[in-house]
């Protein structure tokens, strides 16, 4: 099995590369290193296996030639911040929805024809119903960045249908662990490394939402590609409980050891577009024997034991 | 009001067109006649409130400089054929995702920020509830066209969300009526005048499809924009009934007195990606107090009339 691994250099691209190497597969890491950080794939680079192309999605030429000979493509290179769509719309639609065709095209002039694609629980927009299953009510948008993810779930989709392709599509919970470079856990202890006294929090703090161990999310993607064959495979990815952004807070200063006064924007959400609640109901994940090992808690101090054991992480933004 | 109208030559649009007009609105047209209709503006072009400017929708600089001083946007422009679209799969992305993407850009440099956007049915793929509502269940893209407008509607609400726009998304069945330029009456009418003893036909004849009369339907869009004032506003258009394949062939046999050999290409689908069962929920938009005033049946024989009356338009493709 030779993997094709888009983004490969990324947090959770990194991790993926690591497992699919440990499973015995070649892997082929896309990368442009916009995001990715090359010493997450020191340990890849001593494998046999392991082969690094430096390249752009939207780059389809070098694209379609780099993925010459694989057999899968993992499709997780993507603007994978929600929160800035507005300061520059043609990002999402470049770098998500674009990029994705460019991949798909990429694997019909290679004849590769399955497809594993990192999805947002975002394409859900404000959910009426919560936690919210994958065949919720049609969803209406409310990011450009779900928007743009949502596009790429469709294309792939009309791949399959009219080329036979096969998909695995994971809408994502945010994830958290380690290598995780940028995110709410990020922002508070770099916030709090500089000036422990106050942490400047978006929003009134209880914004609700959902997280995942990135170990425990390459299990269930390992477990789908194993146990769900369909054409078209969605599947929910997260755990079963949710938290308030006060909560995270809390673990992170006892965890710190540190009592800082917290100063809240204001407001139900952090930023435009921003969901006050996002839960996902994963029981369709569940039904093929996976359950995550570690709860939101113990994620986030996996997250922040990594950030204090690797502080040039922090200084990348 | 002034209205500006994307694709405003073609079969839909151009219907708009004239009814903007007459109810004292500017209008300007924008398209590029690439299977717009010149014919169809003739009446338009008499009217004072009446500027025309040929253009593409992927020329974004012309796009938006053309959008100067206009209130509101109506964006028809887009790759119509859900058929072919796994011939030239880049031909939706760009002519219905990043077109529409182009429109809100100009839209957001003119500070217009109305916009009523062309959807269709397929964006439902094969709905697991029929007839179907617009919550129905999440769904899954079965068509490059169905996906390309599902983008496009999703970028919409994204800057409803984020820019504050307000829009109202109209999933259409097909149309039919005066103006009618390509689908299956066009290709049965033109192939009975050319073989009038045998006709050819895509499937097996019991697809089932709903169909709305083109003046119902531009009933219908006034109707919600006077009286649906959300920042979202989505509703299907289409029929409380629909018919079979055979229904429709009957109907046009009969009409024109012809009874031809019927040879089935067979199969419970007429191309890939083509929905056996097309039924929408409208009861959304008759809680607005519109009703289709006509039937499938007579949308279908005024639609036969105009081609017979105008068989220019059928030597056009």
């Amino acid at each position: 099995m030779h993997d094709f691994i888009t983004g490969g250099a990324g947090f959770i691209g990194s991790t993926l590369v690591d497992r699919a190497l440990s499973h015995g597969h070649t892997v082929t890491v896309y990368d442009n290193f916009s995001t990715g950080i090359p010493e997450y794939l020191e340990n890849a680079k001593r494998q046999p296996g392991f082969r690094l192309v430096t390249g752009d999605v939207l780059d389809a030429g070098k694209l379609a030639s780099s993925m010459a000979g694989c057999d899968r493509v993992f499709h997780l290179a993507a603007n994978a911040d929600v929160r800035f769509g507005t300061d520059h719309p043609e990002k999402d639609l470049r770098q998500n929805t674009i990029a994705t065709f460019n991949v798909l095209e990429a694997m019909r002039r290679n004849a590769v024809r399955e497809i594993v694609f990192s999805s947002t629980g975002s394409v859900y927009g404000e959910s009426t119903v919560i936690p919210t299953p994958e065949d919720a009510p049609f969803p209406v948008q409310t990011s450009l960045y779900g928007a743009s993810k949502l596009a790429g779930e469709g294309l792939i989709e009309a791949y399959a249908e009219g080329f036979g392709f096969r998909t695995w599509i994971f809408r994502f919970v945010s994830i958290v662990g380690e290598r995780y470079p940028h995110g709410h856990v990020f922002d508070f202890f770099k916030q709090l490394r500089t000036h422990p006294g106050y942490l400047d929090v978006l929003g009134n703090g209880h914004q609700k939402k959902s997280y995942l161990y990135v170990l425990d999310c390459i299990d269930a993607i390992f477990t789908a590609l194993e146990k769900a064959r369909d054409p078209v495979n969605i599947f929910n990815l997260g755990t079963d409980e949710y938290c308030e952004v006060n909560d995270s807070i809390r673990w992170i200063c006892d965890y710190l050891g540190l009592d800082p006064e917290i100063r809240y924007t204001g407001g139900d959400r952090g930023w435009i577009g921003d969901n006050p609640f996002i839960f996902l109901d994963c029981r369709k994940m569940h039904s093929l024997g996976w359950a995550p090992r570690y709860t939101i808690r113990e994620g986030i101090i996996r997250t922040l034991r990594f950030l204090e054991e690797n502080p040039w992480v922090l200084e990348r933004r």
